[in-house]
């Protein structure tokens, strides 16, 4: 039977190269020699099976890219570069070492095209289901890391893409608008940024709450993907599925002057120095309530 | 109902301050500035219910402890100091906010005494069991981080404490050997060092296998914890716990010449130039296999 020092083995020997590792994975830590003139950008996040996948559906591949991909999004909404990410994977018993393997090969397929290097991980088993967990390292590489505190009154919010009904499948297979994050925040002052991940309507309140700011959409310029229109027979209107869904992984980010127009930004509002998220519709403004995604406790 | 966004606000009320951060944990991805001169050590390590915890048994508390001390002790291992840390958790549908406050306490409870900050999280909820993972941030603090390769033919083998039986308690309360660790490699030639998580027979393999070298270790002198010798009734003998029991997290390390007796270090072996680990007892050398931990794929 096969265990995990060779699922370890052959992971030693698919690592590409890097200039920051010194050593990579195999041993009880990796090291690495950060240049001295960039910030160091960390964060984790994880994908769960029932919530943010379904295993009996999904393939070990697109799994494994979906989550490096949404740490990669994480990188992006700082407009940071990927420069190294560990993995921990509970898998459950039974799964064979091929399975492994894929996720393995899915999380350094999202990697390899961003020069991101897979240094370490922790691999077990157990009697539960499948749990993948990536932590990631960003560098500044030039350009001070945006966060979301620091929009002010009367900026423009533009956000990258259309959004809504991910759940039709780009959940799985989105691209993380790193090369646009840099190319925008090298072109024009971004004052605050985020991935949306949660929803419109929540990610765009987690900015105006860390800047203290309130926000005006303008209901007709939100940009509707395809996936909101072909839901909209389950009881919520295309625009809602668009205002709320989570899981775009489009940016959102304030300004305060226009976007160059070769840069993929639509302008969809107007940020307050009122508090509080509003919609504004052909009958006027209302509440815009934060309906996306929030893990209860 | 309260929800992520409510843990997330208490968490950040309770980070403690660091001089490496720059923006703590609430953004995207938190961003510190590393010391020019101190390389950067990474590496991840989860703790999964019904594994290395009994959720059934175990406070929530002791659970953050463990999955903390355990990437505490991949510091140790690599004589390096905690600098960072991110925790992603899986919360079974139903925890409350108590129960994800007590998690992160006992991260905290091990992480403070280290100085190692927690500086990011992952919260998820799901129809799974309790999944805890955590990141860790070393820096090299002058001492060039010690692998489990530079081990030679003909050096010594010591290890830093008794071994065996952690089952009965100590896999949930060791304390990592960080200050040993640093106290060794700063008064000897330290040429390897891991700590034992899978078993000293597994772990010694680890370090021969990395640096092509065999080992002999001289069966009077494992030492024995008293939790080992309580065990023997289960069929196999103090000594068998010694050698194969896991999660001791006790350090196993090599030099060329002696450590000074001030210090934790108890002389078990030597390494060879032939290949193969060796137990030596009185009556003659038997090959001393790898029992110890490995999650079967």
């Amino acid at each position: 039977m096969l265990g995990e020092f060779d699922f370890i083995n052959w992971i030693r020997a698919q690592q590409s190269k890097s200039d920051l590792v010194q050593l990579p994975a195999g041993d009880d830590l990796a090291v690495l020699k950060w240049p001295a003139d960039e910030l160091l950008l960390v964060g984790v996040d994880q994908v769960l099976d029932g919530v943010h996948f379904d295993s009996a559906v999904h393939s070990p591949r697109a799994i494994g890219r979906k989550v490096m991909n949404r740490n990669l999004s994480d990188c992006a909404a700082m407009a940071c570069l990927p420069a190294a990410a560990v993995a921990a994977v509970a898998l459950p018993k039974g799964s064979d070492l091929q399975y492994a393997r894929e996720l393995y090969l899915g999380l350094k397929e999202a990697a390899d095209p961003f020069n991101c290097a897979l240094i370490g991980g922790d691999t077990a088993t157990w009697n539960g289901k499948l749990a993948l967990t990536v932590t990631i390292l960003g560098r500044s590489a030039g350009i001070k890391p945006i966060t979301r505190s620091g929009a002010r009154p009367d900026q423009e919010i533009y956000v990258t893409g259309p959004l809504g009904g991910s759940i039709l499948g780009r959940h799985m297979s989105f691209v993380p608008r790193i090369t646009e994050a840099r190319a925008i925040a090298a072109a024009c002052a971004v004052t605050s940024m985020i991935d949306i991940s949660d929803g419109l309507s929540r990610d765009i309140r987690h900015v105006c709450d860390q800047s203290r700011v309130g926000a005006i959409v303008f209901e007709d310029r939100i940009p509707v993907h395809g996936d909101a229109v072909t839901l909209r027979h389950d009881g919520r209107s295309a625009l809602e599925h668009a205002l709320h869904d989570g899981e775009d992984h489009e940016l959102l980010f304030t300004t305060p002057g226009p976007v160059p127009a070769n840069l993929p930004a639509i302008h969809i509002g107007i940020t307050t120095e009122e508090p509080g998220v509003r919609l504004r519709t052909a009958s006027g403004d209302v509440p815009l309530d934060s309906k996306g995604w929030e893990h209860k406790l």
